[in-house]
């Protein structure tokens, strides 16, 4: 799944045939510096993340290892009243590597356990690899049949985008 | 496993049947408030987790949702080198549930969640049920072949004696 010969143009979602996690693996044109910045630059992170056609706002966001962050999303304006509300801790943060907690707060009990490590791929290009570790497959696979890859091909779209744009510095101060 | 008929004097430590989880459940002669604290007052905490012969010492402990936590154990007068380290963040803290991240820093890059929940038995007692869930079977099954259940044991022994002696109130203030 994470040979360096493929190109994840696309975002390869899969199962995992063993535990109940999710795998995501997509490459991007950026640093693995940049993609740290991507997941950790709250103004950032609200302008990608998601589905096309829905606002993210950061609640609280301190992504440093001990931290902790919530945002919300709305879809459109609002007015329809569709608004989903997302939190977690950062367990650790460091340059090759993001753990953290995940809850949406319309299961209030589910939780994931993510970890994201980006693997320099030496052409400019840097691969994002997300395992999402479920408490059980039925969590899984109801997450896996919930419309998720839709949520992930469109932000890692406009990551693209924020990229292309050279929005992305690999530092804050940049 | 948890049914209320049985009574867990001594801790039952058992491998999930589906998931890498370990499950451990023990009752005590507490109130769910008295268990809640004894995981949250870092002072208490420290004076029962882990095998007798060890010494705990808090590095930092902010035991609410979004907060994180460290802590080392030293055996004896910590002359012979023997020296642990733990850490994570608390997803959350309520009244009758603990979600939280762990890591042993001897395996830098394991991490296990943690879900601590406590059962009212309704005769003065409260059952406590835990499971920490790790990323794969091997690093579940080396964690059980570890010596473990001596931690576990010794540890709540320790609070047993705690809360025999009153030590452990409901809440901070009394």
């Amino acid at each position: 799944m994470s040979t360096t010969t493929d190109r994840y143009t696309e975002a390869s979602i899969e199962a995992d045939p063993t535990v109940p996690a999710i795998h995501i693996v997509r490459d991007f044109a950026a640093t693995p510096a940049q993609l740290l910045r991507a997941h950790t630059d709250p103004d950032l992170f609200s302008r990608w993340v998601g589905p096309q056609g829905f606002t993210t706002t950061i609640d609280y966001w301190d992504a440093r290892t001990g931290g902790s962050w919530r945002y919300t999303a709305v879809h459109g304006d609002g007015s329809d009243g569709m608004e989903f509300g997302f939190r977690g801790c950062f367990h650790e943060v460091r340059e090759d590597r993001i753990v953290q907690t995940f809850t949406w707060e319309g299961q209030p009990d589910g939780v994931a356990l993510e970890t994201l490590t980006f693997t320099d791929l030496g052409d400019g290009r840097t691969r994002l690899h997300a395992v999402s570790l479920c408490d059980s497959f039925e969590g899984r696979d109801a997450w896996l049949r919930s419309g998720m890859e839709t949520g992930v091909n469109d932000g890692y779209a406009k990551l693209d985008d924020l990229l292309a744009h050279g929005t992305v510095s690999e530092s804050a101060s940049a």
